[in-house]
């Protein structure tokens, strides 16, 4: 490094060291999904809240502050300055915030997540709420605190560390676009999906075939086994670090679709972690661009790939030799399996077409109820109303299946929900990208020949990491900013085509 | 807490944040064995350096030296007196040592038990010493530092890191008189057996069957699986936090009881970090109390239960039920082959008779090596000498299952090997005692209750942690410190009764 940037320099040692015991912190967070025995989980909070404090003070040193404004001051390139642009991203999410409260929020949330992983099968709202609420209290504190210091909605400052650059009004505007065509589509597909006939897959699957399945799926797909692995946790994710990245998946008995695209999706994440630049790792320009941006990879993953009829001719021999010959393991019926669309309770099951309308959903409670302008009791009413107006899905009582169905609350995962929405469209929108620089992509993902996708994902994705804000990472991959037109246009060619 | 005491509370929470750190650290370790693919290494060991360095500069924080002193001028009770009395030991520890010495020394045996792996295995003695010169250099500069601080020994000063209390003078007493009867007893422990047919187990055993076995006699033995796991590495330990206790083990086909008797062994080192009292917890208080104390109870479980006729008995159905009946899995049999002693090279596959053998040796050898009486290069001549006339064994030239079979002295833990036998004598004590309270012990094991065991080691190890020193506990738990009469007492009548 240049001997003209002493305080960038220091800088970025410090962003060493954080990424350091972040290591640990991730790799602690993996066991207690994944290993971690029912009674450990008392000393483990207690040991994450002392790490997550020690991150926090590490962050709020004072002397960052005039740090950061010294090396705003030193002779940096571009690369070097898109690094300090994130150091100041990140320090001011993490000094906007007391102490006190970051282990607070750290205390209640270790402590409804777990409650909640007995609770949600209870259906025991009255429970939940109870340890719900000091989340809650802390999550709209946290949300007023950002929202002071950035002069955002106290919702979109939350949002912003998820999603830097979101703003509600331009996701108020791309969910009202899809709050108007989405019934009307799926009232389409539903209507031509009546006509043909799907086979059902007949089970049991034994979970060693489906866990060797997916590692296989997970090779095809090109995750590199010598540095993550594949586990089991109650809700499934990708965590661990980029150079060990730890996924998780869940199996059932009798059925092996959701583990396998479970899987798939998860992979996309895993794939973006493990390919991110290894020369600027520990420093914040080498993180993942923002959660639309991960979950537009697991989406390019597990909907626009792994739901391809190229891809599914691929993967139908794969299935037949995990379990056995079946009719419904033939290539054009698995396609209609995994394109199936059918409105339902739960998010994490939902298909690529009705998944939009569980998200509007959320947006549309966590918003207000971080706002100030519901309380947690209102949310049941809310929910029931919400699906039945946008799915037809009667919920009443059902808190299970409900309003307790996703980690994101007990988590106080407040912003986040969107996310996943927006990387499905960038996920479209990365696809046309490609298909108007390859335009024999779909025959040659039908030949299993998946470099093309790897290798343009690669480039204009994982590459780059966090060198440019995301208006202007879309811009360069794609040639223009987040255009919700490529999703819809997906959907109308896979599911009306 | 009292009012009174404001500089010991103080240090109660400095070493309560030790303690949340040292679980993560301690997480991240077992992790590292357990699951680790290979390219997550470099990353894990730079995350594990940060977090041994900020362990470090919280141990030698500068005030912590005059707020031990002003601690000890309040008035505190008993209990928090052996608290302070602890986190001295701990201080002194970290505080004798200057920073290079503890960064060469770590480089030194960092880098011998790295070429040590491969070195083992090709004989190469040569190449092993270059490597163990500065570790061996190292060792004695941290010696004199510690004896100079202490009074001790340069050798007691080693020593005393992991068995507080142990003396020279003690161990030459208690290891001579072993080296009188011991060969002698060997001799008429191995003619009586000649006689004594013994079937030898038909492989292979499936690894599922040796895993769920061990499972099942580690909840025979009251290991709660609620608070810890049994998982899979290459060199088995007890990892983990009290809290969550991280068992491992490995399997071979060809033999099942190595992993059995290794499992029931790591077991005992289990269930003492498991009971360890839990409202000290953080506290140097509540640790273990010494790896003396610690080997008596993985040799109460392994030694004086797990190899007890009675005990064999109860173990011999489920072997059979895991494995399909063989002749070789009646008990008497069973028993015969757990009991078998044949002098042999290795110390981690002696049997419980020639044991201390081993142990002498390396005692009699590196407590001069310490002491700077010897030199590296009189190493094999020794060991040759002793083996010969300890165990009747001829180990001239077998370097790799000779001097160099050992991890221990490649990572400097010089002063830990006494702690092995001592552990076996102090578990022959503590069954001695419970013996005497309870004259049907050892009906009861053969019926299979084993509670009475565990409520004595319970209430008289386990729940006192550190809270006396180790004469102190024996005195409070059998009525006498050390006494290896009752060692010899166990083998006579285990091998010759």
């Amino acid at each position: 490094m240049s001997t003209a940037t002493p305080t960038y320099d220091g800088l970025a040692g410090t962003w060493t060291r954080l990424h350091h015991f972040g290591h640990l912190q991730s790799i602690a967070g993996w066991d207690q999904a994944a290993n971690m025995p029912p009674k450990g989980n008392e000393a483990r909070a207690a040991a994450m809240a002392e790490m997550a404090a020690l991150l926090h003070r590490m962050r709020t040193e004072p002397a960052l502050q005039g740090h950061l404004e010294r090396a705003e001051q030193e002779p940096l390139d571009d690369f070097q300055r898109a690094n300090l642009r994130e150091m100041r991203r990140q320090w001011l999410a993490s000094n906007a915030l007391p102490e006190a409260l970051v282990q607070r929020q750290q205390l209640a949330t270790s402590r409804c997540e777990h409650a909640w992983r007995t609770q949600r099968p209870a259906h025991d709202w009255a429970g939940f709420v109870e340890n719900f609420r000091p989340v809650l209290a802390a999550g709209r504190e946290e949300a007023a605190l950002l929202a002071a210091h950035t002069g955002l909605s106290k919702y979109e400052a939350l949002m912003d560390r998820y999603e830097p650059g979101m703003r509600c009004a331009q996701l108020d505007r791309v969910f009202g676009e899809v709050r108007q065509w989405l019934p009307g589509l799926i009232r389409q597909v539903r209507a031509k999906q009546e006509h043909e006939a799907v086979i059902a897959p007949v089970g049991p699957f034994p979970l060693a075939a489906q866990r060797a399945l997916c590692e296989q799926v997970m090779k095809l797909l090109g995750f590199d086994f010598e540095a993550g692995r594949l586990d089991v946790s109650t809700h499934p994710f990708c965590g661990g670090v980029p150079e060990d990245v730890r996924m998780t998946t869940r199996f059932r008995e009798d059925d092996f679709l959701g583990s396998l695209m479970g899987t798939i999706h998860e992979t996309g994440h895993g794939r973006y972690e493990q390919n991110l630049p290894r020369g600027w790792l520990g420093q914040p320009v080498a993180d993942a661009r923002s959660m639309a941006l991960h979950e537009s990879q697991s989406l390019s993953f597990e909907m626009q790939l792994g739901s391809h009829p190229g891809f599914v001719s691929q993967l139908a021999p794969l299935v037949a030799q995990a379990f056995g010959a079946q009719p419904a393991f033939a290539p054009q019926n698995l396609h209609r399996l995994l394109t199936r669309v059918k409105p339902g309770f739960i998010r994490v099951d939902a298909d690529e077409v009705t998944y939009p309308a569980h998200i509007i959903l959320r947006y549309e409670i966590e918003r207000p109820l971080i706002e100030g302008e519901i309380e947690i009791d209102d949310v049941p009413a809310l929910w029931d109303a919400k699906m039945m107006e946008l799915l037809g899905v009667d919920t009443r009582g059902n808190f299970k299946d409900g309003p307790m169905q996703d980690v994101h609350w007990p988590e106080a995962l407040f912003g986040y929900f969107p996310c996943y929405s927006l990387g499905a469209m960038y996920a479209a929108q990365w696809f046309a990208a490609m298909r108007r620089a390859l335009p024999d992509l779909d025959a040659r993902i039908g030949r299993g020949d998946l470099r093309p996708v790897f290798d343009w994902l690669r480039d204009n994705i994982w590459s780059q990491a966090s060198r440019w804000t995301t208006d202007e990472l879309a811009l360069r991959a794609s040639g223009e900013t987040l255009n919700p037109a490529h999703f819809k246009a997906h959907l109308e060619a896979r599911y009306l085509g």
